[in-house]
C-alpha cells in the first residue's frame, strides 16, 4: 500500500486511474481507525477496482474549545490496519499541504446545520463540507463511505453532492458497536472506566425510543421524555446536549412521528463528547 | 453541434469524452453572445479535443434591483453562433433544471468580493462561484475560458479552483473592444444613442491612467482623479461606481503603485452598469 502526502501527487494519480476506467471507492477519515472505519474500507473494497483511504485532522472544523490539539493521532498503526484491510493508497497530507496561508474558499450548505451538533458547533460543517469538497478534487471517487454515527455529517455531504451535481455516490455505512452497544468512536478512549460503564445507555435510550416508535407511540414529547429519563437515570455523569427526533433529510425536529426519521443524541461526558443516532426508514 | 438541457446527459456526456482520454474546453457564457464569447470559443478551439459552451443566466448571481428579467436572451441566434465558431456541444439548462426546490449549498470565496464590483453587489459572486462549480462538475473541463472584462470574476474562480485543488485550469482571455475602444459587453445594447457616443471614455480613462502609471507617476490619487476627470468630462451621462488601482491577485486598492496592477472602473450609464479594465503585468 502506498502512502502519498502530496495531493499534486494523489490527484495525479486519482486522475490516471479513472482515465483507465477503474472506478475508486474513498473513506475519508480523522485517523485513529477503529472498526468503524474497517467497515467503510471493507464496503469499499466489495464495489470499486481501487480503495482511496485519507487520513486528516481537519483543524476547520474544530471549534476553538474543541479538541482538535488532543484529537488521538497514531499513523504508524492506522497506516498498517489500511494496509491490512483492503486500502490500495493512504493520503495523508498535513495542514499545510491542505490549506494555503491565504487559503479563502468555503463550501456550505444552509439549513441543515442549525439542527442537532449544528446548534452547538457553529462552523463544524461548513469546515466539513469544505475540506471534504477538497478531498473529492483530489481523490476522484466514484463512490464515497460515510458511517452513520454521523449522520449530520452525511445528510449534508449528500446535499452538497447533489446540489453541486458531483458525479459521485455517498453510501451509509452502519455504525459499528461494542458488544455492549455503545457506538465505537475514536473519542471513547477519553471515557474514564466510571463514564465508559455509563455510555451504553446511550444507545439504550436511542433503541428505547425506537421500541416506542415500533409499538405505535406517536407522541414525540413522551418519546423523548421517556428516552432521556433511561439516560438520566443510566448515565448520570452525562449532560445531554440534545435527544431528538427529527426528519431524515431536513434533519428538523418532527411535531409528529413521520418516517423516514432519524433519533439522534449528543451526550457530554466529562471526558468525550458522544453522538449516536438510529434510522427508521 | 448538440444542444443539451439535461445536466445528467451533459455530466454523462463529458465523463465519457474524459475516460475516452479527450480534453474538454469550456465557456461558460450568460448568452447574448458578442465577439467577447467568441474569442472565448476560438482559444478553446485551439487547445483541447472537445469544446462545450454553455448558456444559463443565472438567477444567484443577479440582486434583487438588477436586470435579470431584462438580460437579453436569444438563444437560437446563439446556437447558430455556437456552431459556426467551433463548439461542440451547448449546454443550455432552464432554471429549474440547475436548482432544485430546496437547493441550500453555496461556495464562497470571501474577502475577495469585498472590492470592486463585489462592495456594491452583495451575494453577486457568490452566485457566480456556486453556479460555475456545478457547470464544473457537469461539464467536467480540463481547461475553461474567461474573459478578462469580468477580471474580478475571474481572479475569485482562480482562487476557489487553487483552494478547492479543482483540477482544470483557469484562462483568461483579454477583452474584445469596439473599433472606439468600448469593451464588448452584452449589456451595451442597453445604451442610447448618446450614452453609447459617451461610453469609450471609460476605456480612454483607464489608458489615461495606465500612460500615468507608464510614465513613472507614482501617486495613486493624481492618476485616479486624472481618470475620474477624464471620464466625468466626457461622459457625462455616467456615474462613477468606482474608478480603482488595485493589486491583481489580492484586488483591494493599492496606496502606491506596485505591479503586477489592475485599474478597474465601473460606470453607471442611465442604460446599463459597465466595466472594464486593464491589467498591468
Amino acid at each position: 500500500m502506498e502512502i502519498i502526502k502530496s495531493k499534486k501527487e494523489m490527484q495525479a494519480k486519482a486522475l490516471a486511474w479513472r482515465k483507465d476506467g477503474k472506478s475508486i471507492g474513498f473513506a475519508p477519515t480523522m485517523g485513529y481507525l477503529h472498526a468503524g472505519h474497517l467497515s467503510l474500507f471493507a464496503q469499499a473494497r466489495k464495489e470499486n477496482d481501487i480503495v482511496v483511504a485519507s487520513i486528516f485532522v481537519n483543524p476547520m472544523q474544530f471549534g476553538p474549545q474543541e479538541d482538535y490539539d488532543a484529537y488521538p493521532r497514531d499513523l504508524e498503526r492506522d497506516s498498517r490496519l489500511c494496509a491490512e484491510n483492503g486500502v490500495d493508497c493512504l493520503f495523508a497530507p498535513d495542514k499545510a499541504e491542505m490549506y494555503e496561508a491565504d487559503f479563502a474558499t468555503y463550501v456550505q450548505v444552509e439549513g441543515l446545520d442549525n439542527y442537532l451538533c449544528g446548534a452547538s458547533r457553529p462552523g463544524h460543517f461548513r469546515g466539513v463540507t469544505t475540506v471534504v469538497m477538497k478531498l473529492f478534487a483530489i481523490c476522484q471517487p466514484n463512490r464515497t463511505y460515510f458511517g452513520q454515527k454521523d449522520i449530520q455529517q452525511l445528510t449534508i455531504l449528500q446535499r452538497m453532492v447533489g446540489d453541486l451535481d458531483l458525479p459521485l455516490e455517498i453510501r451509509m455505512v452502519p455504525t459499528q458497536r461494542e458488544a455492549d452497544g455503545l457506538a465505537i468512536s475514536s473519542r471513547n478512549v477519553f471515557l474514564s472506566e466510571a463514564e465508559r460503564k455509563q455510555a451504553p445507555a446511550i444507545y439504550q435510550s436511542l433503541a428505547l425510543a425506537q421500541k416506542l416508535i415500533n409499538e405505535g407511540e406517536k407522541d414525540v414529547d413522551i418519546i423523548i421524555e421517556m428516552a432521556s429519563n433511561h439516560l438520566h437515570k443510566n448515565a448520570p455523569l452525562g449532560h445531554i446536549d440534545y435527544l431528538q427526533i427529527v426528519d431524515a433529510a431536513k434533519l428538523d425536529p418532527l411535531l409528529k412521528i413521520e418516517k423516514p426519521l432519524v433519533i439522534a443524541t449528543a451526550v457530554k461526558m466529562p471526558g468525550a463528547r458522544l453522538i449516536d443516532n438510529i434510522y427508521m426508514k
